[in-house]
């Protein structure tokens, strides 16, 4: 048995199977009886010394933390600056570390988060403090570098291919005397992935969705608005699908151009749906209908991929491993291996290839028009999304999602101001 | 073999199980060799002469379509007048029965369909044609009259708890640093039986849903902001449902005091939850969230509920057993003759007691404060979003849904110009 406290904390937007990871790090540590506290909302518990005792939870819930969303100790957005302007902050983690033990630390978010792992790991070093600091990817954006694709993204989506197909069979039915265009706006930040993995609800032309957006191409909207009245001329109805980072040649959202006050001098929030929803109905007069899932589509859990429940699980149970052998400042990445059949592994990769990168789609996934995806990404895409693996559900109809006790331990040290 | 043919037609807004209601119709009509042509667009297809022979279709293609959203056949949104207003229309459809030989006419749909059934049926009898009308119930809205749910809702029902369920698991892992309120819209028009389903996500006080708001009860904001203020400080985060259809003590839907237009002129259109969010961040100043799923909650095969699939089926079934027994101007309608254990069967009931009346909530489901659900409630809404029905999926990971070739039958009048 190691000696030594193992720390795990989420960190950014929560997914339909971060809960999962944490579940194959808390199995993976018990396994090797190394006890695993975790942070309150992510850094933030560490910094406050709020410190969740996992070991009070049963092993059938943790077992059922794997099939449900959210964030079970609570996320967190907060991004550490550089060593210098946040020296307190990472000084006062070391000292919590220290009070509590802890020598292996996993960091369980994104590109961000992957920087402020590395970070902590380099002032433990200063301080010769023996830690071993390791990041764990997540995020439905599928923005990270190194890895071939991102836990949390997969049943994002998978939600997204079948929302799409399910709301473009509605539409299809109805468009003779009313909806003749449908926006679907989808998360993804500067990378338009979930918005390409819409593309996969359609598999030949004239297939819904028609029109994909992505932040990886200029929106040109004289453009777009010919291209929604062609499909509509043609096939009846357009579903379009918007990344929410869509922007101008200017380089200016789209979303921003939403919004503003109205009449009343009250907030009017954006997006890109409504707003592009408003503009075609202005340009074009078709009666339209848009949907923003919002949170909807990362805590989807009742419709997550096998594929992506599986690699979730894989990089907690690796994470561990590796920390324990005290690889520091590595991530464990998914390397795909194969596309047809499709097969991966896991792999270690360092933490400074990955913190504060984005990876965006390649243009050989995006179609010349920019409106649509390349076979080229169907074979990336269409093994992330596949296999089922639904939750249990009690006879009341919804899925058996558990709840944590999430006791925490004592505290050793002076609260913390900041 | 009883002579003639049948006429099935889909109306209005589309379900996650209307298509099983199709199914349900076509293979009893198969069963006692009965013809089934369909209309293309609902009525549409009846004054077009657009019929579509269902025959051509394989009984494996008709048994998938109970796994398959939307509309098969198209519907439609179209309202026909009183038989003076409209007289020209209905003695085209009598026409195009007369040429088919169509001597049963199922409608599909809501209380206007059940109307434009009562009314076919009126005139034939005027014209001494032998034709038994019988209404089938559709609508996710839940607000028909005499039945005691409709076919559609519990699907949707289920759709909005586990929907509300998952993405508050999500906001209590982010409040802390991220998002404080959540606004989900849910549709029903007039009646808020979706938003009402939503209360199921919760059970314990203070569970998410926090608050509710529903049509029945005038939308008061002042109070509104203080209750979402309350819930915030005590909970940490608020979620709020919104059924579309709110309206103020005056009678003013809140829905159209968002939208207007943008300082560029442009429509912005509207909706309750951005309208609420909006407002929410201007006079309480937290960060807040939307989620308007739109057509995504009432074509969401993929979560239907098995005891709406169920009934979708039955009264599919009872609507061709009733229609050949000649029992006119009737409606299957579903009885519930148990809560717990949850027991129901169909009944005939006239088409009059539902044509053109709405049922929104009782009292009695509401609370006292008008923002939640009762116990009452809760035993009538459980049982409809009971059981799992999921569609088979394919190795690429989405739904098997299927599409129809809906090879049309020759024409055998004039064009219809109207």
């Amino acid at each position: 048995m190691p000696s030594g406290t193992l720390l795990y904390a989420q960190s950014g937007g929560v997914t339909a199977v971060i809960n999962a990871t944490a579940s194959a790090v808390i199995q993976a540590a018990r396994a090797r009886r190394v006890k695993v506290l975790a942070g309150r909302n992510g850094i933030l518990g560490a910094l406050r010394e709020e410190l969740i005792d996992t070991s009070k939870e049963s092993l059938a819930t943790i077992r059922s933390l794997a099939h449900t969303p959210g964030g079970a100790f609570g996320s967190c957005r907060v991004k550490l600056k550089s060593l210098d302007e946040d020296r307190a902050k990472y000084e006062r983690l070391l000292e919590v570390f220290r009070a509590h033990d802890v020598r292996w630390f996993l960091y369980n978010g994104g590109n961000d988060s992957a920087d402020t792992a590395l970070k902590v790991s380099k002032l433990a070093k200063e301080f010769d403090y023996p830690l071993t600091c390791v990041g764990v990817p997540k995020t439905v954006d599928n923005d990270l570098a190194v890895t071939d694709c991102c836990p949390g993204f997969g049943s994002a989506a998978k939600y997204t291919a079948v929302s799409v197909r399910e709301a473009a069979l509605d539409v299809a039915a109805m468009a003779d005397t009313s909806t003749k265009v449908f926006v679907y706006e989808a998360m993804g930040r500067h990378a338009g992935w979930l918005a390409a993995a819409a593309g996969l609800a359609g598999n030949r032309p004239d297939e819904a969705p028609h029109i994909i957006l992505f932040p990886e191409r200029p929106f040109d909207e004289a453009d777009f608005f010919a291209r929604v009245k062609a499909v509509v001329e043609r096939v009846g109805y357009c579903v379009v699908v918007a990344s929410e980072g869509i922007r101008t040649a200017d380089g200016a959202f789209v979303a921003d151009a939403g919004g503003g006050k109205d009449s009343f001098g009250h907030t009017q929030l954006g997006g890109v749906a409504s707003h592009l929803a408003g503009r075609v109905k202005d340009a074009l007069g078709y009666k339209v209908h848009w949907a923003l899932p919002d949170y909807l589509q990362r805590s989807a859990r009742h419709l997550a991929s096998r594929t992506d429940l599986e690699q979730a699980m894989a990089v907690g149970e690796k994470a561990v491993e590796y920390a324990l052998e005290g690889m520091n400042s590595v991530m464990p990445v998914i390397v795909r291996t194969s596309d047809s059949p499709y097969r991966w592994k896991i792999e270690p990769a360092p933490l400074s290839k990955i913190a504060n990168k984005e990876k965006t789609i390649p243009a050989s996934y995006l179609r010349r028009d920019g409106y649509g995806i390349t076979d080229k990404a169907r074979r990336y895409l269409q093994p992330l999304i596949a296999g089922e693996a639904p939750p249990p559900y009690g006879k009341d109809g919804l899925p058996k999602y558990v709840s944590l006790k999430n006791e925490m331990v004592t505290p050793k040290l002076d609260p913390w101001n900041a």
